[in-house]
């Protein structure tokens, strides 16, 4: 594998650029290829069976780029889809799941750990059954907050709805007191300013995308697989479809601008 | 054309129900054939040309089970996709868009009319050239609303987050003084309560499901295409993806218990 080879990167849309900011900020000179699959978005509302599918065609498209290993930017699809991506590709992959869960575990000191994401993710106990294998003491709730996304999306990031949907959503978490709070999808950090203060200062917030961008670090670090180039990544970035406001939205969640946008066939994806 | 062949309605995923409602409460022998495109929902927030390739996709599928006409429950699509798929497919097609545009038309007093949908919708300015073709002195306030459809399928009609959100969206065509408003998205029925209690009860709210069900009627009526059958029609429901909880939702869209949903494979759709 060519050290200057770029990362991979994948997401149903794109929450996942909020995990290319966390890579690019501690790895400045990866290249970096993203794939946002905004023709079929988003996937924590449909089955796994659908999600598997639409996952390995989206890892696919990166395999053909030569990336030298594949970061599952989607909690969805890395609930659903990792175990199935694992086994048909040789190519190291990284979802979100281990490292959002092990992080919680060093981060909690009450052992009292809540989970949020898509329906998805809930459904499947992707970070409950991780978080039991690694300690089978601590407690665990979980809860699905759908509505987030479109919040994330819609840019209500300190509005009064947005309050409303987060005391709805987090007061089972609240009243279980839990010390630890994953944020199981990749949208959600956008909004962490109101679920911090609803859930309260005290609660630790976890970004499943910064820890999975230490597993990258050490992953790279130890098979000398680091880009040994000095020059800042070139990033690019393709979706399957390019809705109006797209930009705007993109840029809010990679917190700068954005070019080098690609607009790709679904065809290509699906390999049609 | 066999007067027992089904009518075939189609909808990015499940907002299109609210229209099944309509149709079958008015004409009740007739036989239904809907087709849900959940492995791919949603469309209001994805480009046009993708809409139109999926559209196309799914007149497709109903026109293979031999429907005497085609409804598309949608909006997004009607708007996006409605010339496109009469210029391919020679079987009459109804949009939602025209039946709604006249019957705003027909029950605003002041000419101020406000319209609320999807992204793509809104941008599109399908009801606003729809209207303004048959009446230019209308004055037309539209407004984009997508955290309605998550919130519709959520379930939260009565919600304080709901209420917020509808006063955010709806302030401008409050102050606009619209005595009519058009519910430019199938999905916004379901959360009409919130809506009527935030714009005030002198405006008439305008259901493009109820309009274009009246369209159908004509249709059928004129053209002695009516079901002769006495008996209740049947109705058979295709999706191309079955997630988690979308019975439940399809029930509170629907109005009553579903059966024969079939989960069709999106190869069988976009016809690979």
């Amino acid at each position: 594998m060519n050290r200057s080879n770029p990362i991979g990167i994948f997401d149903s849309g794109i929450g996942g650029l909020t995990v290319v900011k966390r890579i690019s900020a501690n790895l400045p000179n990866e290249n970096i290829i993203y794939f946002g699959d905004t023709a079929r978005v988003p996937y924590g509302s449909k089955s796994n069976s659908t999600v598997i599918e639409y996952s390995i065609q989206d890892a696919n498209f990166l395999i053909k780029k030569n990336v030298k290993l594949i970061v599952v930017a989607c909690n969805t699809a890395s609930s659903a889809a990792l175990d199935a991506l694992r086994e048909r590709f040789e190519i190291p992959i990284i979802g979100m799941i281990e490292p959002g869960a092990k992080m919680a575990l060093e981060t909690t000191k009450n052992e009292k750990i809540g989970v949020i994401g898509t329906n998805a993710t809930i459904n499947n106990k992707a970070y409950s059954s991780e978080l039991l294998k690694i300690d089978p003491k601590a407690e665990i709730v979980e809860k699905a907050c759908p509505l987030f996304v479109p919040l994330a999306e819609e840019g209500w990031l300190d509005h009064k709805a947005t309050y409303a949907v987060a005391e709805e959503y987090l007061k089972e978490l609240k009243s279980a007191k839990v010390d630890t709070l994953i944020l199981g999808c990749t949208h959600y950090p956008i909004l962490s300013k109101v679920i911090q203060d609803v859930i309260g200062n005290e609660v630790r917030l976890i970004d499943s995308g910064t820890a999975a961008t230490k597993i990258v670090e050490d992953y790279l670090n130890g098979r000398n697989l680091r880009n040994p180039s000095n020059n800042i990544g070139i990033h690019e970035y393709y979706v399957s479809d390019l809705p109006i406001k797209f930009k705007e939205v993109a840029e809010r969640f990679l917190g700068r601008k954005v070019s080098n946008i690609h607009k790709v066939d679904l065809e290509e994806i699906t390999g049609n």
